[in-house]
């Protein structure tokens, strides 16, 4: 392993020294916690506020949506680690106003515990809480509330963010996150592995022209390995997946994402968004948006992910509404 | 190479075609061509042109930085190759209100002999020119005009833009245009080589536990090789090279950034960015804002760039105008 880090076991707290120290005019530190930060401006009285967390190793995620109109509060844990139920308690309690907090976070078995106990935690302390799970991932089994979460968190954050900005209500905010979190479909393609920075090992082997589609954010083993093949004809076959899953149909329409796992680069994310606009065109699907770039990586992993976001009219309205933050901006 | 592509002597095309077609909303293509696009509402009547542009293979360089308060107009050639007077030409004849038009482009020898040529071309047609080159790699020799452009592009093209915005004539444009590009200075370490699409072939070669500090954007040699150290201590050696090179003094404010050169992650920027402000802080130099990511790669080389752009009142103004582009927004 290649790293520009200090000591292996103290990434994490060293990444948010610097986020702290460089960010001071967007965001700070709930009660001096190293991973725990509220964003300027947060709670605002009478909205709700938006919590979004997990594992670190992902950056731009989850620091990276922090800001208005997206989190109101972001909690990380270790590397791929969830964070523990105290720092979430503390994030949601910092970010309430009375109205109640809305978690959003990967459905992973750590996390799901964590924000439970977390949300006992706030109940306990009479901070209403709501959670939203996002399980897009359609490499993992035909049973969508046991899939992965991978890149849904972009844009799960972005319709609570400006629900909430618009001042509904916990619930109404809950039901509209949920049904963008539903709207979203990804498949994966791996290159290269990443290594994991406190043990320098990487997450998985693959030859020098096999790829593996499906594999996990964290290099879980996905569903199918074969050879590299070109752009065109790969982005064919995961358009194919994930317009078969939903199913879509002539006429919806939808937001592209074509996601940049960390090694990859513009050029490549750009060619595959190229051929996947085609392949969605001759199913008459419409894209009206796409998003390219790294919005969610697994450290210097190289491969990509296509998402779908199905919009309706509600969801189409949200997604346009403005934003801002370090990853994430819309005028 | 493993790359996610087509037929690879076909890279940049296939790129501009998912970038045509993912941002209409944004940008268009001049003429036609493969890679010249103008921003959507340019040119404006009575406001100068700005016009940035280079090889291809550092993205988001260019295309990312084409919008609202910044370029008006990119134009790209090959991969890291200069575009030719022609597609230089047809850009700023695009973007011409009649006010004239500023070139930014880094100071390599094959752009400064095609964007000259170009500014022959336009003065043919009676559209005026304006010139800036970037020279901010404090790596490549004492005669500053001999520099190569890194980063600077990023911080010339804002200011440009915004003073562009704000209604300035072309050579008041120029005038502080060229100010902030005076006022950058850079200095990259490299860990990582990048692959050369349209051969396969990696950029350079360097061992297991090596690093290479001062490494062009192109892998051209750098001015130390050693063994990699840690995060601090590599950071306070290149601050301390940089602050040196301008020099600064304590009470100078300056923004600070840390540029991915492709496979860099963020936890490694926001490390090198934590020690890299407690240099300048010791030294008393104020660090008024921060910009860490991946704003000019070269490919999926893997290291960073540290810039320090020095500020004045004027271009503390310009910095903070707002702008909106793929890599770059400021609301």
């Amino acid at each position: 392993m290649k790293k520009l880090i200090n000591n292996p076991s103290e990434v994490v707290k060293d990444m948010f020294e610097g986020v702290a120290r460089c960010h001071q005019d967007r965001m700070s530190r709930v009660n001096g916690l190293t991973s725990v930060f509220i964003r300027q401006g947060a709670p605002v009285k009478g909205r709700v506020g938006i919590l979004l967390g997990g594992g670190s190793g992902h950056e731009p995620m989850f620091i990276g949506y922090l800001g208005p109109g997206l989190a109101d509060v972001v909690v990380q844990g270790g590397i791929f680690a969830s964070p523990t139920p105290d720092l979430i308690a503390a994030a949601a309690k910092a970010v309430d106003s009375g109205s109640g907090v809305l978690f959003i976070y990967g459905n992973y078995a750590g996390d799901i515990l964590n924000f439970d106990m977390a949300e006992e935690l706030c109940q306990d302390d009479g901070v209403t809480v709501k959670s939203v799970r996002t399980w897009d991932d359609i490499s993992t089994g035909q049973d969508r509330s046991r899939r992965r979460g991978v890149t849904a968190d972009v844009y799960t954050v972005k319709i609570a963010g400006a629900a909430a900005a618009q001042g509904l209500d916990l619930a109404a905010i809950e039901a509209v996150t949920r049904r963008a979190m539903e709207n979203c479909r990804t498949l994966g393609v791996c290159l290269t592995p990443a290594t994991i920075p406190e043990t320098g090992i990487a997450t998985f082997e693959l030859g020098p022209d096999e790829i593996e589609i499906g594999m996990g954010a964290h290099g879980e083993a996905g569903i199918k390995r074969g050879k590299l093949v070109p752009a065109t004809e790969l982005a064919d076959f995961m358009i194919e997946k994930l317009v078969e899953d939903f199913p879509l149909k002539s006429g919806d329409e939808v937001v592209f994402m074509a996601n940049g796992m960390g090694a990859t680069t513009w050029m490549e994310l750009y060619i595959m968004a190229a051929a996947s606009h085609k392949a969605l065109e001759k199913k008459g699907i419409k894209v009206v948006a796409s998003d390219i770039g790294e919005y969610m990586t697994t450290q210097e992993m190289g491969g990509c992910h296509l998402t779908i976001f199905k919009l309706d009219d509600e969801l189409k309205k949200y997604y346009a509404a403005p934003c801002d933050s370090l990853m994430y901006s819309r005028v």
